[in-house]
Order: structure tokens, then C-alpha cells, then sequence
């Protein structure tokens, strides 16, 4: 059987994806943690006006001299605009971030003066146009802010409420519903019967769909039984899902429901990947769905190649592919050269780059997923990496 | 004046919070994103017992010969307990993941027959042992499976589930109070008067405290009058919040309302870094207080150096500390030797390691915070950093 390529076969997921999203228009106090659905350009200029960049004196500076004395005008406060002008021989209190009024050229600190109220000598002269914030030397009106397709995050609010943005548009969050089949698996907390093991794809897959951006709306584990998957998956349909990721049952084996369930209406192939072979995808109606392998390892890694980019396509966001790092093999270890091969990985960081610790392979070791940072890719045609080679890790964590 | 150091005030910052945290216990599927309060050990071992790697035949290596033929005396699903042996000259169908029979000692897979219902011919014999996966060689009982003080994220999630883990301790997420100070500050989408600019820096501390896993009970800006932040730091406590952050209004200005407000109660003091020298910090009964400069760059840094790490204490995490990327200067810019410095930065991963591009120095600059992502530290007495010259940079995105 020819295989299919890992990047052939997220083609074929994110082809089956709408193309256009929901968006909606939010004010900027409820848009953290959402994508920009359109670039956002800036209302206001930073700063806004002229203004001191230190509490001092807003003076003209051909009247400086050392020793020399000025009239105090007035009081600048942050906040309000001078209704007066500094004129020559003249000088205006100025409390940082304040307007600067009209006739000064210059901030003298408080530090180079005697700090007077009626007139205030002048200790020490700066250069002209000191310790003043120029009108727009941040960012001009109409300067892009943040593209679309980026996360809204604390530092982006800051420069959109900064320049001016009151709201924003957003891309609405995609829904994904999460189905995961085996009748050996039960939910976390129950008793286990002989032959039965702890249910932790369902939880997994929703955790890894959510940190993508994704809102869960069904979580659901349901035995190899083909109507409990149907049943699932028209839930899946009446919670309005964007996407459905179902977990097991894709081999060829006897009890492999979901592919005995969907052969009809989806496409299972083979992937030239290990772990996580067996694939499924395609759409039910317009329902799309992506079928992994229920082994957890191999789960864990078809969602990170697979699904995440899947979730971060409809979600808007620009960037779908993880950080990638060149690390260090700390040991040696083997793969098929006609898979890519997915290794967990610890990562240790020195002076030298970044090393890659290879965990115990097996794709039924769910207990050491805890451990794992990052994937190490082994490409097609390579059968073993050596002690030192080089390998690109997708980080994870 | 004496500055105290950025290490100083920052264990002086953490000296004021409490020591213990409140936990609670939750079902593990409402435990994501939350940090452990204990360490959580295994319950059960993976596998939780001897399985089936493969689907095929359960068989003795003993009977193994190319061309023999075995009797099939029954069918072992996932999830059931098979109630026979396997003796001598018997085989048993089992798929994948299912509980190894008595007496079978390997899985041939079905590739390697010819698939017979009641007698199977075995065309390849594998070694023994091969196929199965032994009980708890992934992990044991009582295995530690994630230590306390991680967040509990995806691929923790599935580990603790695989593990038998049906409950976690966790701790309570923060309370953290966020006021803004200064009269020229407008709520984003409200008119600007002259001299007055939008407020940016309460989403933006709001933003970076939930980033660190607080939640943000209350989020309020208030003009430069006391009794507006009495009022404001009055309903924190009502709100029951754990921490109060101030921003402006620290310096020794007229108008310098927080320092004016609250010098009796807190320590004010100057910190040898740039941006962010005024600081505060200290209790107000119970009430664990920050107080960090109103310039929104100056805002940024100190709350990425104080009041992160007392965010991220409150919630009980391990690690409080960003990663930390040694990078090459692009380009030298000069600094004040008798200050920490914190430039903002872009970062550019290339195959000979990290550059650090500075972006245009100035604490007013907020419009810029949108393209920031480290924090390049220039350490006290380097006056110059050059072009080439490593640098350690907070990463923040």
C-alpha cells in the first residue's frame, strides 16, 4: 500500500476546513486572548501631543543660562491643556506626560533648578528640545497596530487601547467536538473491570484543541459499537461543531468502528508517519472530521500534525505551525526510513544549543506524556539517528 | 540616593505575600490549566496489564513453526477479560490493546498468517515475547506522574488520566486587584479632551496577570486624587483579592497621587533599573500591594519583573522565572551603568543562534509594545552594549 506523506495528508484535513470564519466586532476590554480577524491601525497618534518627559519646567531655550531666573506662568498637569503660552523670560511647572504649552521648546528638570513657584533659577542648561516626547514619534494615526491572524495578548492591548482602538474584530472560536472510542476505556474515577483501562484521549484532545484556541462543545468516550458513534457524531452536529475529532477504531481490524462506521463517508488511508499510521478524515455533510488512531502516543502526535493545525486555521490565526527547534541528539535511537517518526523528547538547554532526550518509544506510554517537550521529526529515508546528529523538534511545551 | 536592586525589591515584593495557599479539589476534567497543589502519583499502572500490541493471534512461542497450524479456541476484544487459556497447540484472536490470555507468551499478527477463524496457519514466526506490551513498563503505581506546582496542561492531562488519577489537588487561582492611576487617561472609545490620552495600562497589567494564571477580580482607573484610590484599593479588598497592583503615581511629584496617598503605609523607594527606577510595594492590612510606574514601558517591565513572579508565587507554580535566550545584539545601543537595563526587543532564530534587534528606547512608547518580544537585560555597570555582544533576553511571547 502506497502511503500517504504527513504534509500530504494535512493537506487533505485543512481542505476539507470552511474557508471563511465567523467574526464578530468586540470592544477591546473583551477581546484578550482573540485573533484579529482584520489588521487594526491606529486612532490615535503616540504620543498624542507634545508633551514633558519630566516633571521640570517648560521653558524657551535661547533664555537659558545658568544662573539665570524666569517667571513662572502657570502649572501644567497631566490631563488638561495649558490655556496659556510661555513667552520669552517665561517658564510653566510641567508635570510629566503633560501638554506642552505653546512657546516652549524645552523641559528643564527639577533637579537643574531651585524648584521655585514665582520664578525659578536655572541651574544647569540642557540642549534644546530636551526631556520633550514628540506628537507621534511611537506611531502615527493610521499606523498598522497588529495584523490580523495575531492573538490579542496583554502587550497588544496595551499598544491597541494606547493608540486609540476601542474595538476590535475578531474571529469567533471555533467548536470542536471530541469523541473518543474503546470499550476497554472507561472515564477517569470509575471502577475498571478486568481488561479495561482509564479513558485519557477524550481529555487530552480537548485540552490540546483549547490551548489551540478552540472552545470543547462535547467531550464524549463511547464504546465500539457503530450506533453509539453515530449518536456521537449527530450530537457533535446538533452542538454545532466546526470540527469533529474522533480518537481509535481507525485501523483495519475487526472492531474498528469508527472506520467500520464512516468507510463509507470518509476516506481512511495509510500515513507514512510513526506513530499514528492509520488516519481518517473527510466531511459528514458539512461537518468536518479528522480521525485519529486511539493509541494515546500516537493520538497525542496525529493532533499535533494534524488536528492543532486544523484548530488554528479556523481559529484565523496566521501562524499554524509550532516553534522548531534544532537540537542535539543525547542518545541514539532507530526508525523506519519509510515513516517520519515522531519522538518525545525532553529538551535541555546549554551553552552549546539545545539537547533532545529521547523517552522510552512506545505509543501506548500515555504515562510519559507528561514528560514530553517537544516531538524530534526523523525524516522519510532516515533509519537511525546517532549520539550528536541533529534533529528538528517541534516544541510543544 | 541609594537604589536598591531589581533582585532586592523583588524579594521584597514576595516577602509580603502569604506563605500558604488555598487548594481545593477537582475531577481531573476540570483540572486543565489549573497547577497542582501535590504530587500527583500513579494509580494505576500502564499498561494496567499485559496486552496485545498488534491484532493477530495470542500464541506459545514454543508451538511457533512456519507452516504449523494452531487450533483457535476463542476471540479476546479490547476491554474484556478472557475467560480461557491458551494452551499448548491453541492460538487465541486478540486486538490490539486487549488483555494477553493465559499461557500465550506472543502476538503474531495477522500479516503473518492466514487469518483462520477456528485453526490458523502461521506463515512468519516473530521472537518471543514480541507484540506485547508488559504491565507497568510504561509506569508503575505509585510512579510520581507530575510534581507539584505544574500547570496542569494537555499532555499532563492525558498522563494523570492513564494513570487511574481521578481527582487533583489544586490551587486556588490568584485574586488580583488592577487600578490604574492619572487624570490624563481616558477609558478606550471615550472622547479625548486635550491633554488627555487613552488608558492602556490597566488591560494591559490585567492582561499579563491573567497570562499568569490570576484572575482579575477587579479593574478600575482612577484620576490623581487620594480619596479615587482609597476608594478604588477599598473595593480590591471587598472584592476579596489576593494582590493589588497600582500603576502611576509612584514618583516624587506634585501629583504623584499613590505615593502622595499611601507613603505611610507602603515603601516607596528608587530601584537601579531603566525604565521603572519608582517603585512601591507593601501591605495595606492583609493586603499585599505593587505599586509600578504609570509610563506604559515602564509599566510593562515592572510587572514582568515584580509582579509576575508574584503572580505566579500566589498560584503556587514552581517555576516563576521566563526562559531566559542568550542572544547576539544586532545592533549596540547605550545604557545607564548605574541601572539595570531592560530594552525591548524583537527575537530572530537563525542557524548560528538568536539576534536581538532592538526596538526605539523610550518608556512612553506603547504603540510598540504590540511588536515586543523580549526584554534584552543589560546588567548594572555596562554602560554600552555593541553589535555582537550577547545579551540575555527575557523571552515574553
Amino acid at each position: 500500500m502506497t502511503l500517504r506523506t504527513v504534509a500530504e495528508h494535512r493537506e487533505r484535513v485543512l481542505a476539507v476546513l470552511p474557508t471563511r470564519h465567523r467574526t464578530r466586532r468586540v470592544p477591546l476590554e473583551q477581546a484578550h486572548g482573540l485573533v484579529l480577524a482584520a489588521p487594526a491601525t491606529a486612532q490615535e497618534a503616540v504620543p498624542r501631543f507634545d508633551n514633558a518627559a519630566m516633571d521640570g519646567y517648560a521653558v524657551r531655550h535661547a533664555d537659558l543660562r545658568v544662573g539665570g531666573v524666569l517667571t513662572v506662568v502657570g502649572e501644567v498637569r497631566a490631563g488638561v491643556a495649558p490655556a496659556f503660552e510661555v513667552a520669552a523670560g517665561q517658564a510653566a511647572r510641567i508635570m510629566t506626560g503633560a501638554f506642552l504649552p505653546e512657546g516652549a521648546d524645552t523641559v528643564v528638570p527639577f533637579e537643574l533648578t531651585d524648584d521655585g513657584r514665582d520664578q525659578v533659577r536655572i541651574d544647569d542648561v540642557p540642549d534644546l528640545g530636551r526631556h520633550i516626547r514628540r506628537a507621534a514619534e511611537d506611531v502615527e494615526v493610521g499606523d498598522l497596530v497588529a495584523e490580523s491572524g495575531v492573538v490579542v495578548d496583554a502587550l497588544t492591548l496595551a499598544a491597541l487601547a494606547a493608540t486609540g482602538v476601542a474595538d476590535v474584530l475578531v474571529v469567533e472560536r471555533p467548536r470542536v467536538a471530541v469523541i473518543s472510542t474503546g470499550s476497554e476505556l472507561c472515564p477517569p474515577g470509575a471502577p475498571l473491570g478486568a481488561g479495561q483501562i482509564p479513558e485519557s484521549n477524550s481529555l487530552m484532545i480537548a485540552g490540546l484543541v483549547e490551548e489551540a484556541g478552540a472552545d470543547v462543545v462535547s467531550r464524549t468516550s463511547v464504546p465500539d459499537d457503530p450506533w453509539a458513534v453515530e449518536t456521537a457524531v449527530r450530537a457533535a452536529e446538533e452542538a454545532e461543531a466546526d470540527l469533529v475529532v474522533l480518537s481509535g477504531g481507525v485501523s483495519a481490524g475487526d472492531y474498528d468502528v469508527v472506520r467500520l462506521s464512516l468507510a463509507d463517508r470518509l476516506e481512511f488511508v495509510g500515513v507514512a508517519m510513526s506513530p499514528g499510521r492509520p488516519q481518517g478524515v473527510g466531511l459528514l455533510g458539512d461537518l468536518p472530521v479528522v480521525a485519529v488512531p486511539g493509541n494515546p502516543v500516537a493520538a497525542a502526535v496525529s493532533v499535533e500534525v494534524f488536528v492543532r493545525p486544523a484548530v488554528l486555521t479556523l481559529a484565523g490565526r496566521r501562524e499554524t505551525t509550532r516553534p522548531v527547534m534544532s537540537a542535539l541528539a543525547s542518545q541514539g535511537w532507530t526508525s523506519k526510513g519509510d515513516r517520519e517518526q515522531y519522538t518525545a523528547v525532553r529538551l535541555e538547554l546549554s551553552e552549546n544549543g539545545a539537547w533532545a532526550h529521547p523517552l522510552a518509544p512506545g505509543s501506548h506510554r500515555a504515562g510519559s506524556l507528561a514528560a514530553v517537550e517537544g516531538w524530534a521529526v526523523v525524516p522519510l529515508g532516515t533509519s537511525a539517528v546517532r549520539r550528536g546528529d541533529r534533529v528538528d523538534v517541534l516544541v510543544v511545551r
